[in-house]
């Protein structure tokens, strides 16, 4: 598919009306506040294809598991996000004709998201098939000030002849997901209501009973009658899940007839079930009384207040500028750190794929873009959902026969495993060591110690136990290995000693331990009250020192690398730029087997554990395991390339870090995959940011320190981010290079720049160049 | 559950009635002719627990495939046989109330199978709801000598006072699977008929287009009134798919009425779908004009023919004697190798699980079976039904990737494969390795080398084409590699180098070079012809040689054993008898990750291919490794006792044989692992026929001779059975370790009792005596 959209700083643009692009683009348009998401379908009616799409954070289904072979352990239930209440709606009926752009023939066709003020609109003449001709024109949002309110501007313009117009604002929770394993529909009806000036739903889920309750009202004006009453006949329509009021009216050539609706979508996850209704009516009679202008004005200020700390600047590459500001956008939509019950799914409100549910993509890759660009207390929560979870995560362990520990589930909506492949579901265990990681990111970025007496220690006791009893110890060869697991690179299945996962495990350990004695130390009470809590013994702590100690960790001593698990040099080992093109995608062109037993790596997992542990191993052995691995990773998960531009920047491989970004920083855009129609790839759009600060501004934390060491890709005049850590807001512009750090304060930030140390007062700048060697540190000087 | 059935040598016999068994016994009472199937369900209504099963041999259905994720390379379907037309349906009615079982009390039920003359039978008193008895007496059979035919005797006689007695006989195809995947119905009405004679129904396959065409006719008599007309009213009956005609009649106290229901079930796949109609009513009226004491009577004497040369006999152990009598029945019943479209699935005709599929259960368990006890055109047969599939074959290996090469599926019904479980579709790849031995067995035992050159040569190489693509050659270590196999043992997932199935391949590609160079030298001209046909080249048979040479065959020097995979002692190894029993069955007790991550293995691996290649290693070696293996084997495949009863009688090890044969001989009739009900292990029963003939007895082929080394259990006074080898057919009897060997003729046999070669003509027998030390031979004397 070729790319469609055009090219602009601030706005993501739509030219021309494609029906067999619809359905990417109600992805890429998809607009969300982290309470509420809706993708871009069309507010009347579209006979065309279409995924419709309504969803509120955290209300889920939990859908019967479909499976071929059923396997001891599997999940009841796979959770999805759930399809809610359609609130856009509004159909359009033209003398007696409805408006259908599938059926219509679409002219001036516009579609915008505008990222800096958080709106989707549409502008478009639709040519009728009796000849009639509309100009249509509306705009949208979801209200990040008052988050459960919709608004929506919606015009009709008859062009050559005065027309009589039905427009039917309404609300309909008769709606399904797509993926729905068994083809149930997945709500009940509690009640609906429909009057001359508002209409109302009320729904239930048929299990967890969640409740949602929609409430709309709206106000209608007609170009020229601003002051004066106009004849407006209003029909009210319920049924089942569905309520609206038909509005009739008479509209001249050329005369605007405009429609605001505003509707409050309330859910029993906040609210008593029994107040709903009232919350609901209230909130949306407040939105209206406010006016869509003024709620317009308060997004705008709120998505300014976003991009004031979250901004990214590229002068000179306008496609790569529209991009990071898309994904930095996606990202905000998703999730605001408001709710710790609520997590950030793979698609995040723009598709049901993958549930909605929580992966370890959070804390491998949404978690720094949360540390730098929002207040602490967002990426805390996302550590204290897990930290929530961890009843279940025990419960889980001993569900697979572990008689201690947590093992967090792979995919998640309240703790429990939705995921049943054997190979994933019981053996990527690896996600454990990424939520101790967290835990230790959480903790260097921000400094808030406090967090390990209260919650982290436990979690990562916990995690240790798990390891403590996952490892299996050799007589033979006197060391530790784990054996049956999937790494991060999920081409192979059911292998021993993933090297990732080893190491990770064994880290785990070593840094609960490390945690345990600064907490003994630094706070006995603390640490002697969660000891006896959780019933943590020395000889539990001896052992994971035992096994700290002599955990296998395959390597290979003549190629100097680290081997992603046991026997992995057995295989062929050939650079996928060797492979014909036509065998790629392997995914789509290989029968799982032969994936299997290839050498190819679907994403980065030896050179993951090289990033997260960066401190612990020079230049040249990333370099040996970059230049052996990089070459056979076919970047078939989305979540790869940054890892690898990541690497690569600090490695100097400035040429690769560019191409990597540039692999993930408009998939979705340019629908690289093939696959937007189902969503927008939300992620791993953290980790196109990460490839952006991470990878070209070679940002790390190390004892306290914030590390930079930027450059700019050649075809970049500047670019410039910003990035809060302890206190210090710093704001990064590189030009080639060459950069300068200025601490817009409040707080002073202990930073080193290309590998000079600096105390960067608040108000001050510094600068420094970039040794064209990646690694060797040049100078750097305050101002 | 407790063992409930009678013992007895040539019946099984339940007595009593208990509705929570009934399932498992209507699996037991089945009977079969190889060309259809029938589950012991009651011929009256019955609304309790059952699951009804009348199964037509080759008549399959293409399930849609469910599976929780799809992968590249799944099959579109799961064949699955088809539950088709209930042919044994009798509705009864005693004044008006219907007769069903599960409403009555029953007094006096007897449930038996004739395993001698091959009938079911069943006799009760049934106390009606309205305290009406009457006495129910039922025998049924699927004729043997003509195949089309099910014939039922069913008598009513009321006992304590004159009923006005309804009876239907019916034919309903309005059936479903209990196993299908999307709840749907498989058949489609083409034609029912009922008149005051007949009944009929035609039904089509809603896919693949199978037709079948049951007709029924009846016979009605009443105890006094033999010779004389009585009165009866008939009614008739049809509905989409349902045909049947009610009997109403009066019956005094103590007055037996008797229905002959014969039925013709005819297919198109013997047929012409117009002829159906014709063929299946005139196959039906032939055998009431034959009438049921004379079908009955054929019906004896096919059996006695099969038991003359197929049965063992057992002195001193009447439980032991019944068992593998109830084996060898079900086995004749399931296939005759009269038709090589047809195979034997796992359950026969007992069951749906495993889809009455075709799976290398057969070549690997029930061609000795067949070898010996049948004539050599029914191995033969299932050796040309592979053949016949070897396009398929073909096709599967391209649909996987490969260049060339046959792939047989794993389990099949018409040549393409139905399994989705990707470790085993894509990697139990060890399944070519059983079809090659197959076919080496089939030549052995038999002599039929021309089979080679018309079929097995093509074959052959194929799968070593496969083979030379599917191996991995490791430059560091000089040898070649299978990478990413699931073994016989399915509690290992995606290993490397499975031993067996490394060794198989080996020894397939040194077998079809064995195979070419003789067809080069002994028939110039068909080789040509086939490898012109296949285009053969010198490259392709230098390399198999290659890798014939350098195979990787794991093995550990310390231990001495050959190890089952790489890595394999990296884990705990524990013997089985030491873990808590609270663990067992695994299968049903641990999460799959932990079975995998474990030592403990399913089914005979390594042992399996030390039987298969049994010629190939001495006897220490083999105590090696069965001493290292047996303790950490599970058996959770009935097919895996049998292999290492064959090794441990050959070890010398006479109880641990003993306690292997315990395990499968009974495994039905006392439900050991509680899931007869689904079906009776049909292909594991040629396993426990195995354990006696080739453990007990010994028996093996060699360079064209037949090699016994018997002995019987000590609690047995005696164990004799036959074996037909190249034209002769010996009568073995073994008492202790004394062992009698008559040859009946009409061929001269060469045989090795007990190490000494002898040339056995027609009419003559040898004794000889075990040495107490196994595998050390002691004198045997011609007399």
């Amino acid at each position: 598919m070729k790319p469609y959209l055009k090219v602009n700083e601030w706005r993501i643009i739509e030219e021309g009306f494609d029906p067999a692009l619809n359905e990417v683009s109600e992805s890429v348009f998809s607009i969300g506040n982290g309470y509420m998401g809706q993708r871009a379908n069309f507010e009347e009616q579209y006979s065309g294809k279409s995924l419709q799409g309504s969803y509120m954070a955290g209300v889920y289904y939990p859908d019967k598991t479909r499976v071929g072979w059923w396997k001891n352990g599997y999940p009841e239930y796979f959770a999805k996000v759930l399809n809610s209440v359609n609130w856009i709606g509004i159909d359009v009926e033209v003398d007696g004709e409805t408006l259908d752009l599938s059926q219509c023939q679409v002219l001036d066709f516009v579609r915008t998201l505008d990222m800096r003020e958080g709106t989707l609109s549409r502008s478009l003449t639709a040519v009728l098939p009796s000849g009639r001709k509309v100009r249509i024109e509306s705009l949208r949002f979801v209200s990040v000030p008052f988050k459960e309110i919709g608004a929506i501007r919606y015009s009709v313009t008859p062009l050559d002849e005065a027309v009589q117009l039905k427009l039917t604002p309404y609300l309909d929770a008769d709606v399904v997901n797509k993926d729905s394993n068994y083809e149930e529909k997945f709500w009940d009806a509690l009640s609906q209501h429909a009057a001359v000036d508002y209409a109302s739903v009320e729904v239930r889920t048929k299990k967890l009973d969640f409740h949602v309750t929609s409430h709309m009202v709206y106000d209608l004006a007609a170009a020229g009658d601003e002051d004066q009453e106009f004849y407006v006949e209003a029909e009210t329509h319920s049924r089942e899940k569905f309520a609206g009021v038909t509005l009739s009216l008479r509209a001249e050539a050329g005369q605007s007839i405009t429609l605001y609706k505003y509707v409050a979508n309330v859910t029993s996850r906040d609210h008593l079930p029994e107040t709903l209704a009232d919350m609901a009516q209230q909130l949306a009679e407040q939105a209206r009384d406010q006016g869509f202008d003024a709620l317009l004005d308060a997004q705008r200020e709120a998505w300014a207040e976003k991009w004031r700390d979250g901004d990214i600047v590229i002068e000179g590459d306008e496609k790569a500028q529209q991009a990071i500001r898309f994904n930095i956008f996606q990202l905000h939509q998703t999730y605001t750190g408001e709710d710790d019950r609520l997590n950030i799914g793979p698609k995040g409100f723009t598709g049901e794929k993958y549930g909605g549910s929580t992966y370890w993509d959070t804390e491998a890759y949404c978690l720094p873009f949360y540390l730098s660009t929002a207040d602490s207390h967002v990426a805390r929560n996302l550590l204290i959902y897990r930290y929530k979870h961890l009843e279940k995560a025990k419960e889980n362990a001993a569900k697979l026969g572990f008689s201690k520990g947590a093992l967090y589930p792979m995919v998640t909506m309240n703790g429990e495993e939705c995921h049943n492949e054997w190979e994933i579901t019981f053996e990527e265990i690896h996600r454990n060591g990424a939520i101790a990681y967290a835990i230790y990111n959480y903790v260097e970025y921000t400094g808030d110690t406090s967090y390990l007496g209260e919650y982290g220690f436990e979690v990562l006791a916990e995690l240790s136990r798990f390891w403590e009893e996952r490892v299996t110890y050799s007589e033979r060869k006197g060391v530790y290995m784990i054996l049956g697991v999937t790494g991060p690179n999920e081409y192979e299945n059911n292998v021993n000693n993933n090297w990732y996962t080893n190491r990770m495990a064994a880290w785990t350990l070593e840094y609960t331990l490390e945690v345990a004695n600064k907490l003994k130390a630094e706070e006995p009470s603390t640490y002697a009250s969660v000891t006896e809590r959780i019933g943590l013994t020395a000889d539990e702590t001896e052992k994971w020192a035992d096994i700290t100690a002599r955990m296998y960790q395959p390597e290979d001593a003549e190629l100097g690398v680290f081997l992603q698990q046991d026997g992995f040099l057995d295989k062929e080992i050939l650079p996928v730029a060797q492979l014909d093109p036509s065998n790629l995608p392997l995914n789509q062109k290989w029968s799982w087997d032969r994936i299997l037993r290839s050498c190819y790596i679907k994403q980065a997992d030896v050179l993951q554990g090289l990033f997260f542990l960066g401190d612990r191993y020079d230049l040249e052995t990333k370099r040996r395991n970059f230049d052996f691995y990089e070459p056979i990773t076919v970047h078939e998960s989305s979540l790869s390339p940054c890892v690898h531009a990541i690497l690569a920047g600090e490695l100097g491989y400035t040429d690769k870090a560019y191409e990597m970004y540039l692999r993930t920083s408009r998939l979705d855009l340019d629908n690289y995959n093939n696959d937007t129609e189902d969503g927008c790839h939300t992620t791993s759009m953290a980790g196109t940011w990460m490839s952006v600060v991470h990878g070209f501004g070679g940002l790390r934390v190390q004892d306290g320190r914030l590390i930079l060491n930027p450059f700019a890709p050649e075809s970049w005049k500047s670019l410039s981010f910003k990035v809060g850590f302890r206190g210090a807001r710093l704001k990064v512009k590189v030009t080639g290079g060459r950069t300068t750090v200025e601490n817009e304060g409040p707080a002073a930030a202990s930073l080193t720049l290309y590998g000079r140390e600096v105390d960067l007062p608040a108000g001050e700048n510094v600068s420094g160049e970039r040794n064209p060697q990646a690694g060797a540190p040049e100078g750097a000087e305050v101002s």
